[in-house]
């Protein structure tokens, strides 16, 4: 079974996942919900809804293959196949209104990114890639996602959804690659990865990623011909330190920087 | 003639503007193009090409109204109504493939932002007020926007587009409402004010504005029981320091730590 036969699927998981997220979404029980201590939380809700009937789907069709997701844990992680499920990736997108969340749906086949989507299902766009292509479905369309050369970083536009992930060692060398950059912006979690991918963004370099922050952004980004990768050149599926760049020259520039 | 008569004229300006400037968005030229001293900058082609048309259904119209707009200056500014325009508001949002620019619409009658419009056309969202009433017209229906009660600054989500709007006075002004607030978040342009209007965040603390990147939002924050000033609490409309706020209580909360 090679991944190209999962994107069936996966579009059945991004459907059954959206239905039950988009309910939550600017919902007036989101905007009324300002105690953090209250009996009921959104967000917290809709992540839950949706990483349940993803894992429900899973389980029926796949009953052999492992399941990690960001809500309920792990289960038979060590099989071939594990899905990788961030129900809601940008939960503070989530609740300010903004349409930059996304639902990721990874899937990697011993150990290594093997298919994944991010479903952003406000604006109805699907992006996702198996390593050697990527795509992304939309009501405008279906276009193939290829990255933009760069080769400077004086050039490239960065992106980080916030500083606040940062340690103050991490956040020393991020403003290295910042001073360096043409242009910084902030504030968009799972899109800017796929912004890159688009070829409309050059670099985004995060940390403290999980592996469900990351397995389902690895294909889509060197699917569209980019590279991601820790902070130290290694494979990004286990989060941590992340760098994904559309263009390795600049992956080299920025790595430089990040590690003076 | 009542503001409320021109709802259906910013209507038509709307779809006249998003049809001149989608064609631009995310297009390939838009990708390709890397060159600060190139020949074709698509964002500036789109910025121009909407302002145009918008300029020219006005003179139709309502020849004996004046316009302010950012690319072509002004004409006629003393008249009673006064048209103020900024074609694609977040620039570099365009530019990285964001869904977060916006048209600003705004008129203004004898000096005060009478009524005003944030048209989103790729996400089909338009964001609409008179001062009285705000109102979200999308895909998924319509709804009044009403900006959420928030008592304390340290139950306040914060937004800004960006610390580099800001003079090192202003930055550390800033941070003291930051250091206040529960949540704090950049990136957003105009879709933040719509945010807060929807009540789905606080607060919105921006400097050095233009009368074009304001008059639009002062109806939509107002419309929808906010309150938009300066930082010394004054009439927005000539843009400068700005703050909008969805809760009176923690505008002036607010104020008191940028004038501390």
């Amino acid at each position: 079974m090679t991944a190209v036969d999962f994107s069936a699927f996966v579009d059945e998981l991004a459907t059954l996942s959206g239905a039950a997220i988009l309910p939550f979404f600017r919902s007036s029980l989101a905007a009324s919900d300002k105690n953090e201590g209250g009996l009921f939380d959104p967000v917290t809700e809709a992540d839950r809804a949706s990483e349940v009937v993803m894992r429900k789907r899973i389980r029926e069709v796949f009953p052999h293959h492992g399941i990690v997701g960001e809500e309920f844990g792990s289960e038979n992680a060590d099989a071939e196949f594990v899905w990788v499920l961030d129900p809601i990736d940008g939960t503070k997108a989530f609740i300010s209104g903004l349409p930059l969340w996304g639902t990721l749906i990874g899937l990697s086949r011993n150990g290594s990114a093997a298919y994944g989507m991010m479903n952003q299902p406000f604006t109805k766009e699907r992006f996702f890639g198996d390593g050697g292509k990527a795509t992304l479905k939309s009501p405008q369309g279906e276009r193939t996602l290829k990255t933009r050369s760069c080769a400077s970083l004086k050039d490239a536009t960065l992106s980080s959804t916030s500083m606040t992930m940062f340690n103050a060692k991490e956040a020393e060398a991020f403003r290295r690659v910042e001073a360096a950059a043409r242009l910084t912006r902030f504030g968009y979690d799972c899109y800017a990865y796929c912004m890159v991918a688009a070829g409309f963004m050059d670099l985004v370099i995060e940390a403290n990623l999980k592996p469900y922050d990351v397995v389902a952004l690895i294909p889509i980004i060197e699917g569209a011909g980019g590279i991601m990768t820790t902070w130290d050149g290694k494979p990004a599926t286990e989060g941590g330190q992340i760098i994904a760049a559309g263009d390795k020259l600049i992956h080299a520039e920025a790595l430089a920087l990040l590690n003076r």
